[in-house]
C-alpha cells in the first residue's frame, strides 16, 4: 500500500463486530483485495478477540464495540440477527460522521427494524447478506475464497446515499461475490425457500432419526451414505445464529413451510396410494432443477463424491 | 490372470444385469481387484449394451437376459426394484447349476418377495443393498472407487448357504465396501429413515420452491447456495429408480414420515410462539450428530465447501 502507483484501498478502517466464520472469511478476503488500510475487530469473548489477533485477521482488538467502531469508515456487523440491535445502541453514538454501516444477517426486515433507530442521522446503513457458509464456526474457520461466485443481496432502505451502496457493493465485488439489490420483505421470502425452510426440515429429519428405537443411532450414523448425511451437514449449522434466524423471519418461515406441508401430504399421497406415474412424473420435475443451479454456477458437479472420486484417482 | 502363480479369482463369469450407475461401478471395480475370469453384461437398450462394450465394462452383452447369464456362476441384478421380479421370471430356467444370484436393490423385502419363487432351487440367492450412488445414471457414469469404504448390506433367508453368502460378502469386500448382514425388513426399515425419506423430502421441497409465485425460479436458483443446492443434489437421482423404492417400501417409508411430521409440527410450534431456547437446544443437539457421522467415516470435512476451497487454494 506504501508504492507511489498503488490505488488508495477503497476503505481506510473497516470494523468487523463478530469474528467468526463470516467476519474471519471477510478478513481474509479484504486482505487478498487490499480492500482496507486496516482492519479492526471486536469479538464478545476475551478469547476470541485473542485468537483474532493471533490469526492477523485485525490489527486491533478493543475490549468493547464502541472503542473498536471509532474512527472506522465501514463497519460490518457479522453476529448473530439477534445481537444486532443491542450493538447497534452501543456504537451508535461513536461512529465516524462519514461511516457507513453494513451486516450479514440471514434475515433483513428484522435487521432494518432493530437496527436503524440506534444510527445516527449521519451514517449511511447498507443491510446485507452474503449467501454463503460452511458447516464450521469461530475465528478459525474463515477463508479468504468463501464468497468468490456466490452471491450477496443488498437491501438498502429508498433514501440511502447511491455513493454508500456503491462502496458496499464495491467491498463485496471485491471479496469476490457477484451483488443483486432487493427490498428487504423480498429477501425474506426468497431465503424462507432457498434456505431457512431447508434447515429447518433438515434439523427435523436429524432429530427424528436420533429418536427412534427401532434403528438405533449406530446405524443410521453407519448407513448415513444414502441421503441422510447431506441432511447432517445442514443440521450442523450455528445453532444460535439459526435460532435467530427462525425468531426474526417467522411469518415467511411459517407460510413457506404450510406451501411444503401441503407438497409433502401430496407425494405421501402418491405414496400411500402406489401412484409409480404421478411419482416418477415429480422425480422427473426436480432433476431438471438440479440441471439449473449447476448451469447458474452454484454448484459444481466437482461436489459430488463421483468427482471427487475421479479426482483422487481417475478411472482407466 | 494366466501368469502361473496368480490366484484364481473369486468368480469364473460375472454377469450383470443391468449398467448404469451402480452395474458400470461394479464392472470397473471388479477388474480392479481381478475378481471375475469375465464379465458378461445385459441392459434392457441396445445403446447401452453398445455403450458397456465399447466403455470395456464387459466382454459380451447379448441381446437377451436369459442369453447374458448362462454358464455365469454369479449374477448380479443392477435394474430398479420393480423390474427385479420379470427379469428373475426370464433368467431363472437359464441359471447355471452353481449359480449364485444377488441383486443391488434398495429395498429388500420386496426383492426377495418378488425374485425369490422364479429361481430354481438349485441357484442361491443373496439380496444385497450397497450404500452408495451419485446423482449421475447412466454406463458412463461409473467409476471403481464409488463403493471404497462404503457399506454393503446383505440380506440372505435365514436357510442360505453360507458358502454363497461368503462368496458374495467377498466380491463386496473386494469392490472396496464394508459388509453387514440383517433381515430384510430391518435393512427397508434403516433405509426408510436414512435414505427413502430424505429423498422424498428434498423432492418436495425443490418442488415447493419450482411453484411459488412471489419468489422466481431464477432467484431461488440463483440463491440456491444457503441449503437450497444440497436438496437439488439429493431431488436430481434417478426417478425410476426412486418411484421403485417408494412403490416397494409403502409401510415403512409411511411410518417414519408420520414420525417427521410430529417432530416438524413441533418445531414449526417452536417458530411460530418464537420459543428460542427451545429452538436452539433443539439446533444444538442435530449438530453432534453430525459430528459422529464425520467420525464413523461416512463423511468427511473434505466433501464441505470449506475445504474445497482451502484444497484449491490455501489460505496464506
Amino acid at each position: 500500500m506504501t508504492s507511489p502507483v498503488a490505488p488508495a484501498p477503497l476503505f481506510d478502517s473497516v470494523c468487523l463486530i463478530g469474528l467468526g466464520l463470516i467476519g474471519s472469511s471477510l478478513s481474509h478476503a479484504i486482505r487478498r483485495a487490499g480492500l482496507a488500510r486496516e482492519i479492526v475487530g471486536y469479538a464478545k469473548t476475551p478469547a476470541t478477540r485473542a485468537k483474532a489477533l493471533e490469526l492477523g485477521l485485525v490489527t486491533r482488538a478493543p475490549a468493547t464495540a464502541a472503542e473498536a467502531v471509532a474512527g472506522c469508515d465501514l463497519v460490518i456487523l457479522n453476529t448473530p440477527v439477534g445481537a444486532c440491535g443491542a450493538i447497534a445502541a452501543e456504537i451508535g453514538p461513536h461512529l465516524a460522521k462519514w461511516a457507513i454501516v453494513t451486516d450479514v444477517g440471514g434475515v433483513k426486515a428484522a435487521i432494518v427494524r432493530d437496527v436503524a433507530p440506534h444510527l445516527p442521522p449521519h451514517a449511511h446503513f447498507v443491510p446485507g447478506h452474503p449467501i454463503a457458509g460452511t458447516e464450521f464456526s469461530g475465528p478459525e474457520s474463515g477463508f479468504a475464497e468463501l464468497y468468490d461466485g456466490k452471491w450477496t443481496i443488498l437491501t438498502p432502505p429508498e433514501d440511502t446515499d447511491p455513493h454508500a451502496i456503491g462502496k458496499v457493493q464495491a467491498l463485496w465485488e471485491g471479496c469476490g461475490a457477484k451483488v443483486e439489490i432487493m427490498t428487504p420483505d423480498h429477501h425474506d421470502m426468497v431465503l424462507a425457500i432457498t434456505s431457512h425452510v431447508p434447515h429447518l426440515i433438515a434439523y427435523t429429519i436429524v432429530g427424528t432419526a436420533d429418536e427412534l428405537g427401532s434403528v438405533t443411532e449406530k446405524e443410521v450414523i453407519k448407513f448415513s451414505a444414502g441421503g441422510f448425511r447431506d441432511f447432517t451437514r445442514i443440521a450442523a449449522s450455528d445453532p444460535v445464529m439459526w435460532r435467530d434466524v427462525f425468531l426474526n423471519n417467522r411469518e415467511a418461515v411459517l407460510e413457506m413451510l404450510g406451501r411444503f406441508n401441503e407438497d409433502l401430504s401430496q407425494l405421501q399421497r402418491l405414496v400411500r396410494y402406489g401412484d409409480g406415474p404421478g411419482m416418477e412424473a415429480f422425480f422427473a420435475r426436480t432433476r431438471e432443477i438440479r440441471r439449473s443451479v449447476v448451469q447458474a454456477g452454484q454448484d459444481s458437479a466437482t461436489g459430488t463424491a463421483l468427482y471427487r472420486a475421479r479426482s483422487a484417482k481417475p478411472p482407466e
